[in-house]
């Protein structure tokens, strides 16, 4: 019997790759979608064309966003990345970019219908980043909703299921979940402001929650930071 | 005092054109997003482009989605477009095309929060479309809810609208509410299946919704049709 098709959202940094361990291990056989959109920190889809090999995913594509259709911190060269600061619970930060989940789920639910895999995995966690209108359960639920209103599978079929497995988790319980899943951790990243040479600031949001994931699990950060970061 | 924004799907059809000749006589400043995706009918994106002159629009953009990602008879030239058949009530038709209005409705909400518009005009009707699952009121409400759970906008702001004016609208209704705006149909295109000098088939059910709407607003129908049809 061939595994059943899921479609995952592979951006190469620590929450998709653990999802990725996630649904292998369910046994489903992945279809992943890496979005290009301008993003500051565009080495991260080198991470996801590493995490491809190394979980030996078979279908995989590069999606293009053109410029001008997001604009944010993380896409505009010409606003900071907020530093040295985690954020606060339910403050949305600079780093929000507009409806990015909406549209990249939009694309998953359209290949998923068009392959029939009914299972769409997102690596979102509502607990480091809570500001997230699009991270949070409820989101994923409204989505999951209008899918099944919106769609020939969704008004035939059995529907579509949006998988969030890390919804709950902590970044350290995340990073546990995926070192016992044998996650090379080393091929992901973070940063959302990395120097040319592709090393992690140390001090962007992300780099922060990154750091203190690794600390709390008790495992050691693979991440190579710029010297004295 | 700056006329507010409004992002509009434009796909160079009667529908669109007659939606934005809405938007424009209620006041709205247009963003028009067309999208290029593999279909047959490539040629209503030059349709598309009339329209943006015609309207006066300033602000255009002509989106590609990735080959692959949609898969139906109106992407995929080795399957037939169906001809001479109008579609049944409650029927979903080969021409659907999985997720299709979700995903550039997406894109339009994406768009619409970075250039903060709040109103998104789609020229969708249920009426001669009752099959498609995406041309429904209760996905559009579905949508807008998501929509106001998974943005900035929504958790912080007013909130979008998902504007549909011809929802409850025939095509000869729509054909007629264009000409009263002094909308030129000549410009637009409906033909699934047109030849390469971009003729009209006369047979496909876009076709054949056209010819019935002209005839049934008793307005002369500008199309061109292949020879005969």
């Amino acid at each position: 019997m061939e595994p059943e098709k899921a479609v995952i959202l592979l951006s190469g940094g620590i929450d998709s790759a653990t999802t990725a361990a996630i649904a292998i291990e369910k046994g489903f056989a992945l279809h992943a979608l890496t979005f290009s959109y301008g993003q500051r920190h565009g080495i991260e889809i080198r991470s996801a064309l590493s995490l491809v090999r190394f979980f030996r995913i078979k279908d995989h594509k590069i999606i293009d966003i053109p410029a001008g259709v997001f604009r944010s911190a993380l896409t505009d060269a010409s606003r900071a990345v907020p530093k040295n600061r985690l954020p606060g619970i339910n403050e949305i930060p600079d780093t929000y970019v507009p409806a990015r989940n909406i549209l990249f789920l939009s694309y998953a639910l359209a290949y998923a219908e068009s392959i029939a895999a009914y299972h769409l995995f997102i690596g979102a966690t509502a607990v480091d980043y809570s500001g997230y209108p699009d991270c949070r359960q409820e989101f994923f639920k409204a989505f999951q909703a209008m899918a099944n209103i919106g769609t020939k599978t969704g008004v035939d079929g059995g529907g579509f299921f949006i998988e969030t497995p890390l919804i709950n988790m902590a970044k350290s319980q995340i990073i546990q979940k995926g070192a016992s899943l044998r996650v090379d951790y080393s091929l992901t990243h973070s940063c959302y402001d990395p120097d040319p040479d592709g090393l992690a600031c140390g001090a962007c949001d992300s780099c922060l929650i990154r750091k203190k994931g690794f600390l709390e699990a008790g495992i050691p950060d693979p991440t190579k930071y710029q010297s004295g970061k």
